[in-house]
């Protein structure tokens, strides 16, 4: 699974993995799509609350492709999940059977697109260590509502050694468009996060001399979506993520 | 009307002058604003053209205010303008009786912003020499359509002395919220622009050893209306910005 279009065949073909480390150098992409009575409340959400929700791309309604990439949205990714009401009732792996003709799909960039950036500056991943998904927390920090869209800014957590965070926020500073420099470093307390207990993902072990970094998080509108009453939404389920045939270099700004 | 407070309370007195040069070091702000029913096509007319249409605020329906400033949008600008099926049909120096409860505000980032900036740099601003309003001109350079909503990009043009332009460059790209770096640097032939010939505001000199530079302009998605069809809609007159209490320094990255 070097390239965008291999990776995708094989979820297409029912492979459910995360998508950390995969087709390193590309772009990936958070998914919500609503129906488009909603679609305003998302976008607008997505307007003011830029750092979580950076959007790379909106579709038509109905529509199941996308700019980003040769790529179907209804299959391609590893895994989904089915909102109805505000409440999560499945994770298919695919939602081809689901899809209606008034989905607006919202593709927001995800922080899976800058590791291999931060692998090349020394800084390891401990979750592609571990094999596990990245750990993600709902975090006090409330994000800026829109209509029926509200809730917590959500972030991913990478544990950093002390004298290489610099270098973690510099090079991830240089691509805003999928999450930028980070939200908080250190202190998860002040968070409200407790390392143990990840909301979505598997813990991820800080060692002594590391930092936990936090960037905001895709999964940010998702949490707004759940208790939004809104009455059906199709995502990724967090860490299954859209992997694009944009390279990772297009976002690179400065 | 060295204060953004002084100049609102001018404008809503009646005075109905370009804003260039008014309040320096204050963000100024293009306004649109359209019926609730047509507001996710400017939504995601600005997420798609987001160089001629930084969005610094959006309103809620009906609302009159913006945590852009201490004002009141209906009264606080020099000039309106007033579209009905997407026909321009007045320009009224308040909009008090015609505020519609329905209405949502999108305000754009405008280049005057940057305007003291570029004079501070050593680099003088014509139109305010001339005592005119900065040309603006609609481009051969089609917006990526939003529903009801396509049109060229409309540009402002500023001489620039031809060793200052790398400056010029310097210094607004470091504002990317209120259009940033220009689209085009000489060469008004390869846009579709006659220099004479403004398609709004008015003609400014290109002397010897100057060179034309083309910023993206917030007028763009007023040409947009112009022709939509959408019912109701209210802008500022181009030139005519509203004045807003955020320091242009909030905007500036790296």
């Amino acid at each position: 699974m070097k390239t965008p279009m291999e990776a995708r065949a094989a979820f297409r073909a029912g492979l459910a993995t995360s998508t950390s480390g995969v087709a390193d150098g590309y772009a990936q992409a958070n998914l919500v799509a609503v129906p488009r009575a909603h679609a305003y409340d998302m976008l607008l959400f997505a307007q003011r609350n830029p750092k979580p929700c950076p959007l790379l791309d909106v579709t038509e309604p109905g529509a199941w492709t996308t700019e980003l990439a040769y790529a179907d949205l209804r299959t391609d990714l590893p895994r989904y999940r089915v909102w109805r009401g505000g409440k999560l009732v499945g994770e298919p792996t695919s939602v081809l059977e689901l899809w209606r003709d008034d989905l607006v799909a919202f593709l927001f960039g995800c922080s899976f697109t800058f590791e291999a950036a931060l692998v090349a500056a020394g800084i390891g991943l401990r979750h592609v260590e571990q094999g596990t998904t990245v750990p993600m927390f709902r975090t006090n920090r409330a994000c800026r509502p829109a209509g029926a869209l509200s809730g917590p800014v959500v972030v991913t957590m990478r544990p950093v050694p002390a004298h290489l965070v610099a270098d973690a926020v510099r090079v991830t500073a240089a691509v805003p468009a999928v999450h930028g420099a980070p939200v908080h470093i250190g202190s998860p307390e002040a968070l409200g996060v407790d390392l143990a207990k990840p909301d979505y993902g598997d813990p991820a072990e800080v060692r002594p001399g590391e930092v936990p970094v936090f960037w905001a998080c895709g999964v940010t509108p998702q949490a707004a979506l759940a208790g939004s009453g809104i009455p059906f939404a199709i995502t990724h389920a967090p860490g299954h993520m859209f992997v694009t045939d944009v390279p990772e270099s297009t976002y690179r700004v400065a």
